[in-house]
């Protein structure tokens, strides 16, 4: 088991398993090629069966060095687990629009990139995307804002707009697209308010307040990003300047300076007497 | 009174508002759905009606508690009271398109909010939302010079292409809705600044520099916004360190250093005698 | 004249003029409503008329309390003496279409601003302002860049596309605007690049690149002013704060302990003869 | 060849090729007009090919001063003998089409720049662009990231929509340009999630995922770019103030009374003998 472990951990084995992962992305994409398909269709069919092969037997590799329970405990084996029962069973099903699932095997590779990301020898970097990733739980409030900002204004939407256009604002679902799209900026005017505005003369008074609440909120996400990575950033400096020269150094040195003088007052003392 | 107070201030009043200000704004949403409506509608109404009433009394305990003048002191209970009586009379008029203002009720939700903002354990996060909060004031002066600005194109809009773009800048409200899409960027140059340059020659030198000249006041107000908040947290950070092991320490540490030397010198002086 | 020169200066005198000036906004911003005009246009045309009499009234007296070479000293006096003299040329003037320019008067709005700004009692935001005006010279080699950019990609534009789309690059001003609006990220795929590419199938190496330089370029331009806001602030925050309890006092603290030393070491030496 | 190298490296001759460059440059936009081509366009030809002229014999020059091996050591010298020899081809060849490459000499005017640069006496400004500069290879990684997400992205649009938009989605290359335009947001939701939705219901859990997850990687690049320069100028300062006022000089200070303490014991230690 252990032998196994040490194994299925060695950076040959997964790099192995990488390279396998780039050769099945690069397959999965030549696949969508109809010419190339027509080609060497049954090639790339042999290849991608290889691949998944392959993993199958990485899964069980993996499985046994964990003791099977030990495997589900990372979200990366169960994301691997789901894609490849799904690729087997797309493989056997008859309803060949499953088989499409199989391309998410593709996120495997940015497993790679976690390897990539502790190369890059850039210190300062790896603290911004750590206070990217640590801010983003933080944030979480302004999703939960902009959840009922949207829910509200879902339902004035359809309420009001809903029976003149059904396409956009037709359900809450269809209104919170449209909200979406407008959020983004894209056509919001010519493509929605306007149109919208010739048969409610008051929609700006809708849509304007939108735009300007939506910026507002997307711009505190942004703005919360920049300061709590600066401070993040700030802090992980000082505590590299501290290793090198710290104010409390300073203290240190003014302690051996009080130790001094409580010597000299010993010394004093004794001549007194 | 007092007894009313506590109990309207305690959290599990509190919550049970929330409560139903949550169930309120799913039913709000439920009876946007024709579908929906047509089977279980009248059941909506009544949870709605409800609703209404808990509303209502929670409004009436608030006022008893904080006898009445001090209910109005508050923002949020002005918001609530005017919720709560164009609710009421909505639902006595004939006129349904009043109704739509119940949907306002939702934005109640938002007080809740507040209380998850308190929650959060994430301090620095809390002082960047201050942090906008204080600079929104300040970059006010930003909102008067777009106003001008804006007031200044829409004249010279209106007088120009008023007669040529009647949709667009008909009137002075038209030219100024117009400028903000511009502003936002949507649509501004295949869907007007090309239209009206086929008629006017020289009307990219009334867009383009507006684009720019709106850009560049909006850039102000986010690095505004950014700026403060930064300085904000780093006082804040200063503040939290400076309780921990302050530069005033190494002051004190100085003075107690002051001190020994003074008593040596005394110790001097008395031997010299 | 000194007495001519104080009376100008007084915040009584500025101040009136002030709301002159928003007055005829106001005016200029009714004239522009037909059917306004058709009831009170009268009234309007005889304020305006008075309006410009009093500024011609403050610009006599300017020029006398500065001895008029002193008055053009003034960036803002030329302004108003620009706006004054085209304001008068266009009410005689039989091109009506000249008249346009006096809403160009409201600009002067703009010079209350600036006392607006000085009442502002936010200093850290007066020091982000100042920051960005200063960054703004800083800069311009960016403007200079992206010119070098935009005539570049104009030769190209005009050269491969001029003949095909005369609408969008026929010549090197069509193709400088057109390159805006794509810098913008108007419509630049759907409204330019893709009708471009229906007839040059390598037409996406041309605007691909365009869009990437350009939002690089503009992003520069926006980190730029940020860092070097944040960095004035953080200047100014020092300043300030070592005006309170600067590290200097610790090195005076130092200097003090020193001296005792000294004292001490004096006394001793005494001692011992 | 000493002496040759010196003058081609001298200011005076830098600058006279900087000035033909610009010559040059503005030839080659006056080229573009159909009018002046009629009226003077011997005479650009003339000028056009005298400044090619210069450029051989800058180059000649410059390949005698540096050794001809010397002159390929600089990327600069390398765009210049691609564009010079491209040029002269283009000038013999019978195709046409390949004279446009001659407008990439305009290029060689961005070299101009490397000198303004030099020039510039805003320090921190520099700063900040080699900050920018520095953070490129590091944020290389995202760049990666954004390509494995276009390519699964694409994989999948081809397979889902492919056949329905072949002009959208007809081949990666084509999807790949399509996301590039949805992640600019122009046009993504009314000229192409739209039209994609009638056909296909769950087409928005493509497009919104999309619009989300390059927003947010365009975002941390952004985030990125802005924290390292800061924390570059941070550093910047603190070493220009180090040089200035440094905390190390508080220890020097600190070290100096210990000396005195220390020269005291010794005096109290000789005093006791």
């Amino acid at each position: 088991m252990e032998k196994m472990k040490k194994f299925v951990e060695s950076s040959a084995f997964q790099n192995t398993i990488l390279i396998v992962i780039v050769i099945n992305s690069i397959v999965l994409g030549l696949q969508t090629s109809a010419t190339v398909n027509a080609s060497i269709g049954g090639i790339l069919t042999i290849i991608d069966t290889v691949c998944l092969g392959i993993f199958i037997i990485e899964m069980v590799l993996k499985m046994i060095a964990y003791k099977f329970v030990g495997y589900f405990k990372s979200a990366w084996n169960w994301f691997d687990f789901i894609i490849i029962v799904t690729s087997v069973l797309s493989g056997l099903a008859v309803l060949s629009s499953i088989r499409i699932l199989r391309v998410f095997r593709v996120f495997r590779s940015l497993k790679g990139l976690r390897g990539f990301k502790m190369i890059s020898s850039l210190k300062p970097l790896q603290v911004i995307i750590s206070a990217i990733g640590k801010s983003i739980p933080g944030i979480s409030w302004t999703a939960l804002l902009l959840m009922i900002i949207y829910y509200i204004f879902s339902i004035i939407g359809v309420t009001q707009f809903g029976q003149a256009f059904p396409e956009w604002f037709g359900d809450i679902p269809k209104a919170m697209y449209t909200l979406f799209q407008v959020m983004t900026l894209e056509s919001w005017s010519m493509g929605i308010a306007r149109p919208v505005m010739e048969q409610f003369d008051f929609a700006w008074a809708y849509f304007v307040p939108f735009v300007l609440i939506s910026s507002f909120v997307m711009m505190n996400v942004v703005v919360g990003i920049v300061v709590n990575a600066i401070s993040e950033v700030a802090e992980y400096n000082k505590k590299e300047e501290h290793e090198e020269n710290g104010t409390s150094d300073i203290k240190a040195e003014i302690d051996a300076v009080k130790e001094h003088l409580a010597k000299l007052e010993d010394m004093l003392a004794k001549q007194k007497k």
